[in-house]
C-alpha cells in the first residue's frame, strides 16, 4: 500500500531533508515514525520526498510517499505519524494513491515562497523565519524585475555551485513580490516546473540587489545570457523560504 | 546616567529572566551588552528588569533600567545595544531618566497576554509561541467566567509554591478572552496591578477547564475563597505568554 503525505515543518532545528550521519535531518525523524509503525526489527521502509530542502528551510507542503504492507485508513495514518513525530514536524494530509505515483518523479512544479522581514533591526519572532532587510528597498523595481524570470530560461547564473544536474533550463510558470504591510515584508512567489539547487534564493538575491539600486532593473535578461554564477553571487538567507506546495 | 531600555524577547532558547549559573538569561546578555559599552575591564554594571519572566515565557515589552556614567544619546544607545545582542532580544525603545527611576519599583501595572492555539495538531510554526488546546472548549463559557477575575482578591489559589511573596492580594483591571479567527487562537488578556508566581498561567489553566467544562463556570469565586493552589493545580505552558507592557 503506497501513501502520500503532505508535510509542514519548521526547518529551524534541522540539518535540511536528506538523511547525514549525526545530523537531525527531516527524512530521519519522518522515516522513524514510519519505520515504528510497520514494527520491522529492522528499520526497512525507505521514504521519498518530492526534493530536498537546505538546513534551516521550512515547508508547508512538502509531499513524500512510502510504502507499508499494513492497511491502515488515511485518517489512522495521519493520527499515528502525528502522535510519533516531534512537534516541530506535522502531517497535514494523508491519501492512499496507486503503486505508481512518485513524490519525486511526478512532481509537475513547486512553489515557493519567500519572506523578507524590512526595518532597522530583526524582530526576535520572526529572525528564524524570515530574511531580512535593513537599507532603503524600492519595492517597484522589485515588481519590475521580476516578470523577466517567468517563461523558460537557462538558469545557470541561478545555481549553486554545489549542484550536479547538468541541465539547467527550468520555467517559472508566475513570479511576484508584494509588500505585506501589516508584517512589514516582502513576501515573494515563484512557481515553476522545477528549481535548481538554491535558485529560489540566489533569484531573491538578485531581486533584493535590483530593489536597492545595487544592480540594474534590466540585469536579469542579461544574466540568463552570461549564464555566469559570479555574476550572482548573493544567497538570500534559508530561513526565509517556504516550499508551499507541489503539484502533481 | 540613567536609561530606561524596551525590550522584546523571543524567551524560548532562555532559561528566563533572572541570572543562573551556567544557563542562558536575559539579564545576562544585556548585561553583557551595557558592560560592553561601559568598556570596564571588570563587569559592573547590574541591569533592573519590571520583573522576572519564566523559562520559555517571552516578552513584547519587558521594561529594564541600568546606570552608565558614559553620555549616550538615546538613539546611539539603541543602536550600540542591539548590534551587541543576539538575535533573540531587541531592544525597541531608549529614555534617559531621571535617577530615582526604577524599572521594577515604580511599576504601576503589568499588561499580559496569553495566545492558546486550538486544532488537534500543534503547529510546527506556532509550538514555542502558543499554548495548544486540542479538545472542544467554548469560549463563551470562558468570557463569562473570567470577568470574575476583575478586580481586587486574594490570589492565593493562583500563586505556584515557589513563590516567597506574603501577600497574595492583587488587582486585575481587565481580563479578556477572544477568539481570533485567522490564526484559531484564544487570546486571554489580564491588565493588572501586579501578578504573583505563574499567577497568569494558573489563571488560564482554570479558564480553560471551564472552556472545556471540567469546572464549573462560576468556580472562581469559589478558588478566591479557599485561597488553596490544591484546588486549582493546572500551570498553562510557558510558550504561550507574553509580557506585552509594564506601566509607570
Amino acid at each position: 500500500m503506497r501513501y502520500k503525505i503532505i508535510v509542514a515543518y519548521d526547518g529551524t532545528n534541522f540539518a535540511g531533508f536528506q538523511h547525514q550521519p549525526n545530523q537531525r535531518t527531516i527524512e530521519d525523524v519522518i522515516s522513524r515514525a514510519v519505520n515504528k509503525i510497520a514494527k520491522d526489527p529492522e528499520p526497512s521502509i525507505d521514504i521519498f520526498g518530492s526534493g530536498r530542502t537546505d538546513a534551516g528551510v521550512h515547508a508547508l507542503g512538502q509531499v513524500i510517499h512510502f510504502d507499508l504492507s499494513i492497511q491502515m485508513t488515511e485518517t489512522n495514518m495521519l493520527h499515528a505519524l502525528n502522535s510519533l513525530l516531534p512537534l516541530d514536524v506535522e502531517v497535514l494530509q494523508v491519501e492512499i494513491v496507486p503503486d505508481d505515483f512518485h513524490a519525486r518523479f511526478n512532481t509537475k512544479g513547486k512553489r515557493y515562497e519567500y519572506r523578507l522581514a524590512l526595518g532597522e533591526f530583526v524582530n526576535p519572532f520572526k529572525r528564524n523565519y524570515t530574511g531580512h532587510w535593513k537599507f532603503p528597498i524600492d519595492i517597484k523595481l522589485i515588481q519590475q524585475a521580476i516578470t523577466d524570470l517567468e517563461g523558460e530560461h537557462d538558469f545557470s547564473s541561478f545555481v549553486a555551485s554545489g549542484s550536479t544536474v547538468k541541465d539547467h533550463v527550468r520555467t517559472i510558470y508566475e513570479a511576484s513580490a508584494r509588500l505585506d504591510e501589516d508584517s512589514n515584508e516582502i513576501v515573494f512567489e515563484f512557481y515553476g516546473s522545477g528549481f535548481l539547487y538554491n535558485m529560489v534564493r540566489i533569484m531573491v538575491a538578485v531581486l533584493i540587489e535590483i530593489g536597492s539600486k545595487r544592480r540594474p532593473v534590466d540585469d536579469i535578461p542579461r544574466l540568463f545570457e552570461v549564464k555566469d554564477r559570479n555574476q550572482a553571487r548573493g544567497t538570500a538567507p534559508a530561513s526565509g523560504l517556504y516550499l508551499k506546495q507541489v503539484y502533481y
